[in-house]
């Protein structure tokens, strides 16, 4: 049999809506509902107008990752991409000790036809190697050694340097089709 | 500066002593001590003369991976190493969902000199890259890119086909000196 072509995938804002998320949490903390469309171009970090430590102190509550909504598509496709290459499904999630539970949980729950072999929960992405990688987040693209496909996001747009993928459908055509 | 190279060092019976927490456990449940000399060349998971299955399930319970005494001198040198080696603690942890928070509380606990962006939690130890990987289990050495250690343990002493090390000391003798 041929070797299969390994893809790694980023969680937060590629498989989960992270951002949908925090909109939600804003709202709810501070009365105003921020737009998508007011984030774009923004560094991730800096993409609601203000608060921004509180923000960040939404992503260490209890249960914020267990609920976050499924990317559209994002089920089929890696349902169909999980045939042809060999997928790990890598997250940054040492930084927040609560979202290593929840994240399994998660995926357990979203994408109950991946094994547990197939997830990665680091630090520093630079540790893993291989075919592809789909990833919101420029600097995890940077120290990857395969092909890189930054996936779109408000907080990503000001970034020219990764072929963009926008949406699921999108990587559907570019690793299936 | 010259870049460092990457060391990739496993937690359980190589940082951690997993076999004496099993061998404690086992007394508590059965009321009989087995000797690591016993579980000389047998499989990790045959290690037990008896009662596989309950001995399996130890490593399920609450506290398992958070009360693991730490391995002699795997302080001191790792904290020399961290200093010479882009060094990464990678576990597979993915199988047991309990030992994720716990894993992560151990190593702040007793390896504080160690930030979160070296830790990986993973499945499956072929995703990720390296100069030089620390193991005892053969089956994570095999799939490694590079320069493979054997940490011996009781239940790889069959194992000749990589070079070994013999404690702490020894890793420190090869890795450092």
């Amino acid at each position: 049999m041929k070797e299969m072509k390994r893809l790694i995938v980023d969680m937060d804002d590629v498989l989960t809506d992270a951002t949908g998320k925090l909109i939600d949490l804003y709202e709810k903390e501070f009365g105003v509902r921020i737009t998508r469309e007011s984030m774009n171009h923004k560094e991730e970090r800096e993409k609601f107008p203000d608060n921004h430590e509180a923000v960040y102190r939404f992503v260490f509550q209890k249960g914020f990752f267990k609920t976050m909504a499924v990317n559209e598509h994002s089920q089929e496709v890696m349902k169909e991409l999980n045939k042809k290459y060999e997928v790990f499904v890598v997250s940054s999630a040492m930084e927040f000790p609560n979202s290593l539970s929840e994240k399994l949980e998660w995926l357990n729950e979203h994408f109950p036809f991946l094994h547990w072999k197939q997830f990665v929960f680091c630090g520093k992405k630079s540790v893993v190697h291989g075919d592809y990688m789909i990833d919101d987040l420029p600097h995890n693209l940077e120290t990857f050694n395969g092909e890189k496909l930054l996936y779109s996001a408000p907080h990503n747009l000001q970034y020219n340097q990764f072929k963009r993928v926008n949406g699921w459908k999108e990587v559907e055509s570019f690793l299936l089709k």
